[in-house]
């Protein structure tokens, strides 16, 4: 048997054809024109589907079922996508569109649940009965997968772990509230910071190499921080910091197995690895207990295909964990 | 079948009877005299649990398994406890111990988790698939139940929900980090805070009925509010605003069914609630969307038997979740 994945982004429509290990046989996208009517986009997302499944060489009646991961909240009992506002849908019935197309069982989740999953199925969570990951992008995603499946609580609005308070009266969030975990752990945080450190600190590499302010990104500002400038390296030191407290804030609220770090900042490596793994014991509630290893995440881009194939054979396998 | 709940504090060790449901069937109670050697503590918490036994007219056949709450860190695979700094114990065995008197299968959890436990069993969270509790005394504690079951986490200190970071550099707290929820949401915050204000405007009714700044408690700030002070209000407001947004961070983490407040702060009853529901709203994420209903917590001083009852009845069901 095989699995239908579909990552449905703002900008891009990627599907694939998974066997039951995660290992992508075939894939197809295009592109998503969010602008569209959804059924549009969802005739598109079949269609790239079906050409991944030809690609593979399998037919349609090899294939299990149907998952997608999207940017935004879905109900999986009824199959529809609350909201999305990248692509500006909200109750949009996703389920019984795309089996008007292709009529298998179709299971729907956060983007950032399925990347979760993903790496717990075929990445370096593999074998981990619990794990938490977290992407570092523009804003802060998380994934909770517990006894091997992925925690999306009783209305679909868990592991909205950017959106942790971090600090009574913090900095204001794009959500409406104010000191979430993103606006101190995301590349956009990370970047503010950089930008403060160069406008206070005109000497500093991070201004030299970027030319001006507003082309200073997070890689600058860590490969800055990699060769040595002290503005740059203050700013990773406070940005790892944010990270190894939000971590804590994992380790004493589920106490995974392991913790999973993805998303843009990421591709720092080993040297946002060792960062944040030497902070840690510092914010630890219990010095003496083990807790959950941290590591990067490995599927990259391919995560929101397998992810969303897996979501299908997990969740057919029975509701929920 | 018969179900032995034995809660172990500090200063009492209670042991009791239940059926399946969770009712209690018949109790005992001694002493803990914490000071003297664990063997004789695990001595009289078996005699008691036999006290109750023989009240209840049931024999030891009729008894399934033993289920223990303690106030520290357990690890349920060995049955050990590994550290209960009330009792001054590390690495007890304890079910080994207690197995010399009683042998049955036995279980051993947090009293938080096994609190929660039983408001999930027998309490305002039945029938809630999950639930979190959160206990408001001089510290913070949190159980957390998914699928009808405890989670302690892959190293049993998961749902140490007082010590999950509120505020970055906050107030330093007794475990060695800063900020963390309890020294905001505890009894003893609200204490600090109305002996603020108490010591800022001698004329509230705090000092008035008080006498002196160090016969403030919690009780007394809140009745105090509830009577209209302006300043005992104020102080209320704000702890209510900390607990809000306690209540979010746990909803966009788990997102469960039910939030269940209980300990001292939540004989405040409805006038908590009232306050807390409130305030909700301003924190949540996605405002559209339904959350877990906030509840007060029903069994008061029961919770620790009838939770640790449960604790061995559903853990024998099938390892954890």
């Amino acid at each position: 048997m095989v699995y239908i994945g579909i990552d449905l982004g703002g900008t891009k429509i990627a599907a694939g054809i998974t066997n039951a290990q995660g290992e992508i046989l075939a894939q197809a996208s295009t592109a998503t024109i969010a602008e569209r009517p959804y059924k549009e986009v969802v005739r598109d997302m079949a269609s790239c589907a079906l050409r991944a499944l030809e690609k593979s060489g399998h037919t349609i009646d090899a294939v299990e079922t149907i998952g997608i991961g999207i940017p935004g909240i879905a109900e999986n009992k009824a199959g529809t996508v609350i909201f999305c506002t990248n692509l500006g849908w909200s109750n949009v019935p996703l389920r019984d569109e795309l089996q008007k197309y292709i009529n298998k069982p179709v299971f729907i989740d956060n983007d950032a649940t399925v990347a979760g999953l993903a790496e717990s199925r075929a990445g370096v969570s593999r074998g981990a009965a619990s794990s938490v990951f977290l992407t570092l992008g523009t804003g802060v995603g998380g994934g909770i997968i517990l006894n091997g499946k992925p925690w999306t609580g009783a209305h679909g609005v868990a592991s909205e772990l950017g959106h942790l308070t971090l600090e009574l009266e913090g900095i204001p969030c794009t959500c409406g509230k104010d000191g979430c975990l993103e606006r101190y752990c995301s590349a956009t945080a990370l970047i503010r910071m950089g930008r403060e450190a160069a406008r206070l600190h005109p000497d500093s590499l991070i201004l030299a190499r970027a030319g001006s302010e507003d082309k200073i990104d997070g890689k600058l500002i860590i490969d800055c921080a990699r060769e040595g400038d002290p503005y740059a390296m203050k700013v990773f030191d406070r940005y790892t910091r944010y990270l190894a407290i939000a971590i804590n804030t994992i380790v004493s609220f589920i106490d995974p197995e392991m913790i999973v770090l993805g998303g843009g900042i990421s591709m720092a490596g080993q040297f946002l690895l060792d960062a944040v793994r030497e902070k840690i014991p510092n914010y630890l509630m219990f010095k003496a207990m083990p807790f959950g290893r941290v590591e990067l995440a490995v599927l990259g881009n391919g995560a929101g295909i397998i992810g969303a194939a897996m979501l299908g054979m997990v969740l057919k396998e029975g509701e929920s964990l």
